[in-house]
């Protein structure tokens, strides 16, 4: 989960002496061996645990319970500043629903543990913070049992907790990759890093009374950053049809989920830099304001799409939108000896995972 | 959750002009009425949402799933300058096995969000913390399946996430209670509270080398407060077989956590302050330190036992002991028109909840 500055001095760290304190990923993949070592008579129930973008566990009945917590941290997640209480409502689901998504599974059930400081209590804070988490589950038919409320001494905290299912063993996990699959990413790359980029530059929505064409544009680059949408219809459809083979999200960037996807799978893989979806509007945009898009479509967060590998006979039977929302081929799994790459015409270089990490 | 500091601050808010700002109590129950009003298709599988310890979900295959989620953040939950990481760890899975356990419910996988400073990112903080939550997890047979991990500014924060089952229909809720129910509490009262205080006057657990019988009394005390057990075994026989009409767990405060389930049933109560579980080594040191242990066993916060009420004819059926743990039976439900009322010897007064509120 990116915000500008962070990720400025995430990438300082990556690169000077600290570099050798462990990642946030080395210490993941820590905590999973331990949780295995911890053995208990329920395993046999564990389909998948730590390190995928949600665990799985064997539910009586055929079907599989898919958990999901994404923690959302003001002034590393978010600015108060400039995401509005509703906007971070919608995000704080569309974070979880993502998650899910990633594991072809269908949302059912949130829970929400926030904190808030005592001055932010006695605003409409709230109020208006669950109005967009509302307007969001509805739609999705997600409904909100539980949670926490606590008091922080100054920064907002949101925990969210999301449960979905699948039929039994239907999960999409990151590790079923294979030389030979084709990747795929749904709608467009770059658009949320835009946005994020734009609003710390003193972007704003538009007053939809006084909006042109041109600052309709705009508005939806910013939106992406402030009201992303999960690609829920979507996360459904790969698993239920067992299309994907793999599958995660997008949420530190591509070259960031690619890499995770590829590890995990023990594969590698080439992709081709032009087939990447990056939205025209977000070229224009960027090419006046002195970003480059294919950077931010590379290494920039959150865009929450999904990014997934098909085997060549499965390309056909993908269907060409869900939710008015397509996808695009990007590239194919290589054998793991031949790293993960992006080639630019006849040019191919490593594609280094250089997106969002926290530590 | 309280600490010291912050529980005055929450007094003085209660009793001053800002106490017509909505507690959280007020707005859980509107956050309730909300989710209730957006239906949905699910709702027919919704057991408990909102409003009790845990959410509860109706699977397929005759069982239950029961979800809590409880946030502890740094400074208002606890302070790492007096809990050790492993402690801590500790801590966060024994407040969600309370809420599992006053379902009735038996707690399976757990979840750990968690966010931490880089500072403390860099120090051995996490290998202690799940060191703690670990050695507990495999008591209890509980399996970490996943969670999030990301920075924050300055403060650590976790919220804790635990899944659990039970047979269908048979957890246990708040709302449960008639006239003429027996109250019973696990366990002693009051522990936690006094060994918060001491350990704010400086207290520290002994060195175990050079611990004497009085001071292993202080241990017990202060451990009391650093590592607190949830009633496990107590939740699952209670819920199994059917014992308890309701039950709720004492995080928030006798006086409190009573009122709750006495609101949440429609009933009144009368409780006799002799019959209160307060142990004999309590009523020594705060005798010897000027606190009064009847009201640390009535407002203090934290001890984690187990409130329920059973119904006369089931009384007999009640076991003695579970994992060595004794029970005490200490009033009675009433009418909902006597109110929540504790008597002394022949005098007795309203018991209002003076236990912990965020806000």
């Amino acid at each position: 989960m990116p915000n500008g500055q962070d990720e400025q001095k995430s990438e300082v760290l990556a690169n000077s002496a600290l570099a050798d304190v462990p990642t946030e990923f080395d210490f993941i993949r820590r905590l999973r061996e331990r949780a295995l070592d911890s053995q208990s008579s329920q395993t046999n129930q564990l389909a998948v645990g730590i390190g995928d973008d949600a665990a799985v566990v064997r539910s009586s009945g055929g079907k599989d319970t898919i958990v999901a917590t994404d923690l959302l941290v003001e002034d590393i997640d978010f600015r108060r500043s400039t995401v509005p209480p509703y906007f971070l409502g919608h995000k704080a689901l569309t974070v979880s629903l993502s998650d899910i998504a990633a594991m072809g599974a269908r949302p059912r059930w949130c829970l929400t543990s926030i904190g808030l400081p005592e001055d932010v209590w006695q605003t409409e804070f709230l109020d208006n913070f669950y109005e967009g988490l509302f307007e969001l589950a509805r739609r999705y038919d997600v409904h909100l049992i539980g949670g926490d409320t606590s008091r922080t001494p100054e920064r907002i905290v949101v925990d969210s907790v999301l449960i979905g299912e699948c039929s039994a063993n239907a999960a999409v996990r990151r590790s079923g990759a294979s030389p030979g699959d084709q990747i795929f990413v749904t709608g467009s790359l770059g658009g949320s890093a835009a946005g994020l980029r734009l609003i710390e530059r003193g972007a704003h929505l538009a007053d939809q009374n006084l909006a042109s064409n041109d600052t309709q544009a705009l508005d939806q680059i910013l939106l992406r950053h402030l009201k992303p949408e999960a690609r829920v219809g979507w996360g459904i459809i790969l698993g239920q049809e067992s299309l994907a083979t793999s599958m995660i999200d997008i949420s530190d960037g591509l070259s960031s989920d690619l890499n995770h996807l590829c590890s995990e799978s023990g594969v590698g893989s080439l992709i081709e830099s032009s087939l990447l979806p990056i939205d025209h509007q977000l070229v224009e945009l960027c090419g006046r304001r002195a970003l480059d898009p294919l950077q931010l479509a590379l290494h920039g967060g959150e865009d929450f799409e999904l990014l997934f590998t098909v085997r060549p006979n499965e390309v056909p039977r993908l269907p060409k939108r869900v939710d008015g929302v397509g996808i695009t081929r990007i590239g194919e799994i290589k054998p793991a000896s031949d790293s993960v790459k992006i080639s630019e015409g006849t040019r191919v270089w490593e594609l280094t995972p250089s997106g969002w990490k926290h530590f």
